[in-house]
């Protein structure tokens, strides 16, 4: 790898000589500090020009850098290559003297580096470590389906708490609200539940993206493995496409319905579709819910040319009578609204809680109904809403069987062996 | 009626000269003040004795009175008896010069007939109009079973707005959090719905036993009587015992599971026994709702010999698998505790908003299994507990047919009409 990164960097900086670019090539993330964690395919270069030059002289050098490229957009373009079995990112961006006042959020990162390579040395075990035992139980990555520890994150846990080991037991103590500022220059209120002031720009909290869930996981994770520590921890066994008998014994023992709807998701990156599969599962969990189709628990997946979203429900049949309550009894308007509704009336109406309440005839007995009449006009994301709108097929209970796709059975098999960390050992 | 109450008087008063009792005798409630609604039974007639005597000394008379009567226990003792068809009671009480300083609470009573007979002339039609429209919707009595309004109160009502209509119209602009203090003379924060502060003792509000849900039914019954007055509003249809027929068609289009918990009740008055049964209904209704039985609604009922609580459900059957919470993830001792715990787990530990999670095997997949093995261990009142608990029967679903009891079937049929006001006319 390092061989293969000073090629390319050399390489970068002639072309930019060449060209009359003052340009900066700066080594980014882990591969940088020596905090590279085998297994991981990234490689950043970042191309850093004057402020008064064009990040377009930038880009320039990064397409002949690597001709076989594709052009990528996050705030702005950068080239994107694989090569040599590395994902290799070309960032252009602006050398600035102060991290506090950026042209872009990219610009940040190079200082990150210099931050972290001064201190970092005769730690690296420790860093590469803790991320190993992140990326294992699946905490490890600021991405939005993560959720979780980025990077630079555990190496600032490592440079204040001095360990692999120190970070694990310092963690029993950690609650939601823990700020931690290694150069005691924070200036701004967050709300997160852990905030780690980045040591380049006081208002920053390199932990933003870290969930409340994942954040537990890792304390919990961390208690199970200083009482009885084991390698599964780092290596946890890979996860295998369920199995026909499989799925039969796991849905003969939980007795639940299991309601799958696929779909034909858009082609768009990981951090835009999958805030968008959260959300679907959200509204469609909420009708189910306010429907009386009690949901035990959700999942999403996309995958190349489909996606599903699944619902595992304890209640799928209904009785006829529903309660449908009204408004209080004083708001003379709404009550005559309310009772001048046309419906068919069970009983009442009668007062709870000072409101008025009617039990009506239920339009929807079964969740399947529910959901092929009303999924339509749910709001299931940007993006996902109109492929969702334009087709999606129902699947119940033993016809999920049918769905032979192998990325879909590795998903329920996610689904069904969910653990935030791995079972004690035997 | 008048004739009888006076022959009473006058013995009483006779009664007392040949005792050398200095003693008023004073009649009390609707009876003393003209506002006697036809099909009420009761007298209440005061024996009001100085405060250096004893309340001893005119139940003595109370006794010689009516020589079969029964006593009975408020605060203090009094003497009950059936007499010429009505429901007599004769209460030993204190001539007191100012009521709010009591010795006792019947002791305010003389006040308040005093203060109402003095205004009420000509208006006694207009209070029996209000006494019967309440009492035809369900919302007369400040006993605990009804929770609604009193005789004085709807007194008090039309003294302050003048006429029935003048109450029925005015309840248009009410809310929760009313005051009404005829003399300006308030003294305390109250905080029931409905504040009227007694005219004779500013301390205390004569709504306190008001619920909200009477207060909130009486304003929207007027509302409806004043779009479509109909003389059902004073004259409901009587409930008839359900029959088999009718039980059937209602089970058919609900299509809930009905479950009964039948048990011999204690011999105790009204006012004791009520509570228990919304206390038992309540903690019942809780432990079905928790295990994941959802219920639409309940009653319960004593009926002389028997007692029977209602839970009609919405859900009857769960799957094998149950959702078990933990600890926050970052309560380590917590933590340990609950993952120690002895059990089949099916899914999990897994993190759901900062709490340990697993999914275990459901101990109870039906509600009588449930009730069979819990209802024992439930709080359902301080006597009521010790009855149920000696022994109980449960039927559920098409085995309520079997219960003939007509109390049973007049119950039953209340609790599937149960309406806050009469149906619109068709």
């Amino acid at each position: 790898m390092e061989r293969f990164v000073g090629e390319l960097l050399a390489r970068a900086g002639e072309l930019a000589r060449s060209q009359g670019l003052p340009c900066q090539v700066v080594l980014g993330g882990s591969a940088a500090r020596g905090t590279w964690l085998a297994g991981d395919h990234d490689i950043d270069i970042f191309l850093c020009v004057p402020e008064h030059r064009e990040l377009e002289e930038a880009m320039a050098i990064g397409r002949q850098l690597v001709l076989e490229h594709e052009e990528r957009y996050a705030e702005h373009p950068y080239v994107h290559a694989s090569l040599g079995g590395f994902d290799l990112d070309i960032v252009p961006c602006f050398s600035i003297s102060d991290p506090s006042h950026l042209r872009s959020a990219v610009d940040r990162t190079p200082f990150h580096t210099r931050y972290v390579a001064g201190r970092i040395r005769g730690l690296e075990d420790q860093v590469l470590l803790l991320k190993a035992f992140m990326k294992g139980i699946g905490v490890y990555g600021s991405e939005l389906r993560t959720g979780g520890f980025s990077g630079y994150l555990t190496e600032l846990l490592v440079l204040k708490y001095g360990s692999f080991e120190a970070v694990l037991e310092a963690s029993a103590s950690w609650r939601p609200g823990l700020v931690i500022d290694l150069e005691n220059h924070g200036s701004a209120i967050h709300t997160q539940p852990l905030v780690v002031v980045d040591p380049v720009d006081p208002r920053r909290n390199v932990a933003a993206a870290l969930t409340l869930d994942r954040f537990a996981q890792f304390i919990g994770a961390a208690r199970q493995f200083m009482v009885a520590p084991h390698e599964r921890f780092f290596f946890p066994a890979p996860a295998e496409p369920l199995k026909d008998g499989e799925l039969v014994r796991a849905l003969q023992a939980r007795k639940t319905m299991i309601i799958v709807v696929e779909f034909r998701p858009p082609d768009l990156v990981e951090d835009i579709i999958y805030p968008q599969l959260q959300k679907a599962q959200a509204s469609i969990r909420s009708l189910l819910d306010r429907e009386g189709f009690s949901v035990l628990r959700s999942g999403g997946n996309v995958s190349g040319q489909w996606g599903w979203l699944l619902f595992e429900l304890l209640v799928w049949e209904l009785p006829g009578v529903k309660k449908h309550p009204g408004p209080p009894v004083w708001e003379g308007q709404h009550l005559d609204s309310f009772l001048q509704e046309d419906r068919l009336i069970l009983s009442g109406p009668y007062i709870e809680e000072g409101r008025a309440v009617v039990e009506v005839l239920r339009k929807y007995r079964r969740p399947d109904d529910l959901l092929r009449d009303r999924l339509g006009s749910l709001s299931l994301g940007h993006h996902l809403s109109p492929s969702i709108r334009s087709s999606f097929v129902l699947y119940q209970g033993w016809e999920i069987l049918s769905i032979q796709s192998q990325d879909f059975r590795l998903f329920l098999s996610r689904y069904l062996s969910l653990r935030a960390w791995p079972a004690a050992q035997d």
